[in-house]
């Protein structure tokens, strides 16, 4: 094993440990009822999420959106609208809504407030390049979320 | 004809006038590319909306929830918000978000200020027992996205 593969596989047990990516960990394994990812990593939990730019293109966009997809999709922002929870309190929902051609929105709010708007495109495609990417955009909407709580507590409450 | 049709019928006319009633007949008709509610009176044209609670407790909600349902229940809600756009200035979004078993939301919003959250249950039996009562509740939920959005600017244009 070469010092840039050690090096690699350190940043991976790194980022696996980013709170929000444990997070997104964490939703997936509530979902498993029948205990079938009991006994799997989180870096293979989360493989169906890390897909590059050449295999994205792969994907036909026609037709609906794999369920499966626009499962992972709602468990992306509802790890996200848990984070945005756990640092402000009240319950945050999250609506995802894609159309056949898979345009639509994925909205996280809590009261009157919307803690996330991301309007979806080819969402047939949905993952990112990196595990990192994955990471840093979470890590990104979530901050982002928690300090429009803090600045509009009162819509927040509403 | 009784005194009493012809009341009914006065109210009825007067009803299809309001504000909330025209933009619902808008958003239809704006629907209607290929000419085919041309010829038909306004009153034809929400018919569908109007479902009295006898007749809806014989729809089942059982499966999805029919295509046509989940438009109206769409159009209803572009109605509102089409109002609180001319009231307001910048556009406003629509979010209906129906799962398997009739169960979402209906959003309505506008930066990060949601006007509009209605939870849906048993969407597959949307509807209003008269025109009244669809006149009013399109008319209050209209009136307050418009008080919000005039008590939280900043969020509205954020």
């Amino acid at each position: 094993m070469s010092s840039n593969d050690t090096a690699a596989e350190a940043n991976t047990i790194q980022l696996l440990e980013a709170p929000s990516v444990q997070a997104l960990v964490k939703q997936v394994r509530a979902q498993d009822t029948y205990g079938f990812y009991k006994n799997w990593s989180d870096d293979l939990i989360l493989k169906p999420f890390i897909i590059d730019r050449r295999e994205r293109r792969k994907i036909s966009i026609e037709g609906e959106v794999d369920p499966a997809t626009k499962n992972r999709i709602d468990l992306f922002y509802r790890a996200i609208a848990s984070r945005i929870e756990q640092e402000t309190g009240p319950v945050v929902q999250v609506v995802i809504e894609v159309n056949h051609e898979g345009f639509g929105w994925a909205l996280v709010f809590c009261g009157r407030l919307l803690l996330v708007t991301r309007s979806l495109r080819d969402a047939h495609r949905f993952g990112f390049d990196s595990l990192e990417k994955l990471a840093l955009e979470a890590e990104k909407l979530t901050q982002a979320g928690i300090k429009l709580a803090k600045d509009y507590p009162e819509v927040y409450k509403l």
